[in-house]
């Protein structure tokens, strides 16, 4: 992205291995993430910038100390690189790996190849060759599906819970996905787009709710005995939707909050009185990876139906386009 | 309090009982909260108010709907009421009770008798007649000793935990205990005032750290391997100690917060970026009082140190004075 709005493909140099811990992979595939179209839209900065943190892929090339993927494997990588081997990855927090480095930006997945720095902390490998058909799926688990399935855990959806989910896009989307398969009670998807909310129902959605801000809380209030929900997600990241994810929680409750915050400032005395647990930031994907990589393997849950729409990597300024017209809930780049 | 800085004991009219799940309690001892300090210092509004929801004492008279106590029982109660029987209160989040009802204010406890409405819910009693000796541990546990636990247990102080306190005041004490009970491996005080470090250390603090501020979190992480704290108390409620909390907890942490917010506008990205849980807001000391009551009875614990100035309530302006200059910790009041 040479400047908000202007998308390029363009030639660049082959990456090539600089640490023995690299990899190289091709990727199979890639796709354009709601948070690239904060860039886009000028509200982060950008300035010849490779884009893309989500990808999956064969690994063509090995450095010398990776010993868990070997070339020809397919993987499967977080969006954030992780040694998987500190205290805080060895705590589940690989998003805060002390050798975290964000793919977004420096690496940059919207292309042919990529270089990833800790492969062996960050790549999983399928258990064999995926068909083609489940490629959307395991490229979702990359950054969307790791994130909403975070967000729920973060929120500790779970049997016999209300689960209220802030925001409609893919991750959105995903976190009801996840909260559907943590066993959540009740999901209420907070959306006023109709082809979102067929989507949200699809995947577990009992209840929508198209109020926003103030009036949406009240009607998750009102849909949960006066007391709000027991688990919110937020997958947006703006003011009004953060509060409006604080305000829809219950006293005791859980706010799992991933969107990636913008101009955001909590009040401290609200946030205080609210008397809730938060977790958020940047999805530890690579926790859920082993586990969502299986799930998806074995046909058990379907995430790739948040793509709406395919291009090959040449179009991708037409997938940025669409994205930011709202005409794609998330656009999937062929390589 | 009439208005900042006027404290008087004046003659009230004896509280009666209103509703039939009321008692009617004669105070033992009470005592001044460091918020208490807010209004006084003309932080927080104040007319003529009531002050005091700190108690310990001998019920009187009880409705006719109360079970759990009768008169002449002793009890401890919180300083939110609370039904303890509703969905909240059975999660273990009573000060988010759809009853509650803070003490401070309406109540006032400050005083000779109090009403203290839903008292099977709020009171506990003792296992007899307590010891003259153990009053003031019982007082902490109405407030300081119940949100100092609360916000060890919020922070997961545990065994093989590094545990920060941000705040050198009563109720940061009080977590210093409660994560020494809780088994923590170390506890880092953050204090520069001799007398509070020496008795953070008698409390259990294994390290003393003086610097605040973004230098404060600096040597946090400095003492931790460059990774931050796995559990962080905030017992003061600024802007700087709430923002040095954050920064002082690793990620994946946990901070606990109970320092009563004043302006403070926690900047979201900080917040994402940091990656920790938090829980905070005014302790649900109900859910702690059998055991906090249990662990003062059986002497397990002191927490009645934390007073170092004890005046008859007729002194209470004293009492304020001497909190508000710092001379003393916490001030308890013999009625």
């Amino acid at each position: 992205m040479h400047t908000p709005g202007d998308v390029r493909v363009e030639d660049r140099a082959d990456p090539e291995i600089l640490e023995p811990t690299d990899a190289i992979i091709k990727l199979t595939a890639t796709c354009i993430c709601g948070s690239d179209l904060w860039p886009y839209r000028g509200i982060e900065p950008v300035d010849h910038t490779a884009m893309g943190h989500e990808y999956v892929g064969v690994v063509e090339q090995v450095g010398s100390a990776v010993t868990t993927v070997v070339p020809g494997d397919f993987v499967v990588g977080s969006f954030v690189i992780s040694c998987n081997e500190c205290e805080i990855c060895r705590a589940g927090f690989q998003s805060k790996c002390v050798h975290a480095e964000f793919v977004a930006g420096g690496i940059g997945t919207q292309a042919e190849k990529a270089r990833i720095p800790h492969a062996d902390g960050t790549l999983v490998k399928t258990p064999g060759e995926p068909d083609p058909e489940i490629i959307p799926a395991l490229l979702a688990a990359s950054d969307v599906l790791g994130t909403g399935w975070f967000a729920a855990v973060a929120a500790e959806a779970g049997p016999g819970k209300t689960v209220a989910v802030v925001g409609d896009g893919a991750v959105g989307l995903m976190g009801v996905l996840a909260a559907k398969r943590l066993g959540a009670e009740r999901i209420i998807a907070m959306s006023r787009h109709p082809e979102r909310q067929e989507l949200a129902r699809y995947y577990g959605a009992t209840d929508i709710v198209e109020e926003r801000g103030e009036a949406g809380v009240a009607k998750i209030k009102e849909l949960t005995g006066g007391l709000g929900a027991h688990s919110v997600i937020e997958a947006v990241g703006t003011q009004e939707s953060f509060m409006q994810a604080v305000g829809a929680t219950r006293g005791g409750g859980h706010l799992g909050y991933v969107g990636v915050n913008h101009d955001v400032q909590i009040p401290g005395i609200q946030l205080f009185f609210a008397g809730i647990h938060t977790l958020g930031g940047p999805a530890p994907v690579r926790r859920f990876l082993p586990e969502l990589i299986q799930l998806i393997w074995d046909r058990e849950i379907d995430p790739g139906k948040v793509f709406d729409l395919t291009l090959p990597l040449e179009q991708a300024a037409e997938g940025y386009q669409a994205m930011d017209e709202r005409r794609a809930t998330k656009v999937l780049l062929t390589v």
